[in-house]
C-alpha cells in the first residue's frame, strides 16, 4: 500500500485523509425510519467487499471529517470507530453514495488483520453451495489478504 | 466475459448457473423486522460494486434457484428480476453471506448497459468531494464497463 506515514503506537500508519463534501452532497443521502443508512466497505486496490454496517448522519459526518469509518451499532446503540479496539482500522480513500442516496460505499485502506470480528479478512467469507468456508473470495485481484 | 452460450432473443447470452445451497446455509441468513436482507451486487472480474437492493426469503431462494438476481421492491411491494425489463440482466457467479448472516453479497456477470436505472454502469457513480460525478470509480481494475 502507498500512503504510509509516520509512526503511531510504534507502527507505521496509513495516512488519514478527510473527505470534503458539499451540503448538497450530504443532503442527497436519505436515512431510513431509524435514521440509518447502510454503508458498504470495499478494500482499495483489491476491490474486495469487506463488510457492511450502518451509519447515521453524525457517524457519516464523522467518517468524512476524520477519514476513518464510524458506524452506529444498532445492538449496542452507540457509535463505534472501526479498528479503535482491534487496531484493524479503515482509512477512507473514496466515499460514494448511490443513485437513490440510500446506500453508501466506502473504499478504504484496511489495516491489520482485516474487517471481520471473526478473524476473517472479509465478513463475506461464507458462500452458498461451497463445500467449505472459503476465506479469500470476493477480490477482483487476490493476494493482498 | 466467459460463459457465453447460445442465443436468446437474438443475442448471445451468459450462462445461467443455479447456486446450490444447504438448509443450514439458508437458515444462517437473518431477515429484518420487514422480512428483508440487504444484497450487495458486485461485478465478477472487475470487482466493481454495482448496486444494493433488498431480498426477502422467497427472492433469495428464487435467485439461488435461477442464477439470476431477484429482489423485493419496498416501494412497489413486488418482486423484480434485475434486467427483465431493461435487458441488463445479472448472472450470479457467487452468492455469499456475512458473519452475522444479515447481509448478502452476489458476484455477478452484468449484462448490457450496467446496473443503474439512470444509465450509469454502477449505482455508486457519485462521490463526496469530487468536482463532478465520476462514472467509473469503484472497480479494482477498470476497463470492462
Amino acid at each position: 500500500m502507498t500512503d504510509l506515514v509516520g509512526l503511531y503506537d510504534g507502527r507505521i500508519m496509513a495516512l488519514t485523509t478527510p473527505i470534503s463534501f458539499t451540503a448538497e452532497q450530504f443532503q442527497a443521502v436519505t436515512f431510513n425510519a431509524d435514521g440509518l443508512v447502510p454503508a458498504i466497505v470495499q478494500e482499495a486496490g483489491t476491490g474486495k467487499v469487506l463488510m457492511m454496517a450502518w451509519m447515521n448522519a453524525d457517524s457519516l459526518r464523522q467518517s468524512l471529517d476524520t477519514g476513518r469509518t464510524w458506524f452506529w451499532s444498532r445492538s449496542r446503540q452507540e457509535y463505534w470507530c472501526k479498528g479503535e479496539t482491534s487496531g484493524d482500522r479503515q482509512f477512507i480513500r473514496e466515499a460514494r453514495y448511490d443513485c437513490d442516496g440510500d446506500t453508501l460505499l466506502f473504499v478504504v485502506e484496511q489495516e491489520g488483520n482485516g474487517a471481520c470480528h471473526t478473524g476473517e479478512y472479509s465478513c463475506f467469507y461464507r458462500a452458498f453451495g461451497s463445500e467449505a468456508d472459503d476465506a479469500d473470495p470476493t477480490a477482483a485481484s487476490d493476494g493482498s489478504a
